[in-house]
């Protein structure tokens, strides 16, 4: 938070700059996530999510077309954080399925992340009076829930095969 | 993670640890956290979670007595940079009610990143046999659920009672 905190509609763009950041760092990092999954499932569910992640990245810059300044300018270090522990799981020498259950993990901390930050800007834009923004805020809240429990649904799969 | 990732036990256990330290980085935030709280409400739910999150130190602790070596010895950084962002927000000059709003957003961030861990974390005991753990780990999920679940509830009675 490097600008001043004084009015809602100052956290409201603060908060949107650091999903837009959190959105774009996440565009580069899914690649990657996705080529060294081992099991088809999470690798499609991952390339899945790249392209709503791109959709996502587009809905911020629409809604930054009715305020001032750019969605540009602020990184956001909790997915900084959050992508560099699944980078150190992939150098690490792990079993297959234990990279992809720590795979799944990170992912599902980087959707939670998302949640959490889409949560409040939609409730924020609605009390600005921001209705377009808030629909478009509530779609991706939608997409992030859908895609974490999706993971969920991968996690279990892979416990149910093992135990068969 | 300095330490080999290679087995589910391995992951299972820096979850676990990663958890701990977050756990207790917030023991120590929440009492600033409430004390900055204007709303009578939010100041309470903040209190209430402090000695919750109390309780919660405790249960990782007994599931580190059927473990090898201690929970401690792990600094979460995806909690430094939450609470680093709650801090942030309660020195700038903010308004009572934009002050509550951006604390409730932080308190989020915090349970949706513990919902994430615990979630994960919960899985995996399942998936190794530490049927205890997962009970335990159960109830602190549920724990969390309910304190995000409360935010919420107090961010939308704040919309409400300026909308009347």
């Amino acid at each position: 938070m490097a600008s001043k905190m004084t009015t809602l509609e100052d956290l409201y763009i603060d908060t949107l700059k650091d999903l837009y950041s959190a959105e774009k760092q996440l565009v580069k990092a899914l690649p990657k996530m996705a080529k060294n999954a081992q099991s088809p499932d999470l690798q499609k569910a991952l390339q899945e999510h790249l392209r709503q992640t791109e959709g996502q990245v587009e809905r911020i810059e629409r809604i930054f077309q009715e305020l001032e300044g750019s969605p540009r300018g602020k990184k956001c270090m909790g997915m900084e954080g959050l992508i560099e522990e699944g980078n150190e799981l992939m150098q690490e020498d792990a079993e297959p399925d234990v990279l992809d259950a720590g795979l799944i993990a990170a992912a599902q901390k980087v959707e939670h992340y998302e949640i959490a930050g889409y949560g409040t800007a939609r409730a924020w834009a609605q009390r600005l009076g921001y209705d377009k923004a808030a629909r478009l805020l509530q779609e991706t809240l939608e997409e992030e829930s859908m895609a974490n429990e999706k993971l969920t649904k991968i996690a279990e799969s892979h416990v149910n095969m093992e135990a068969q």
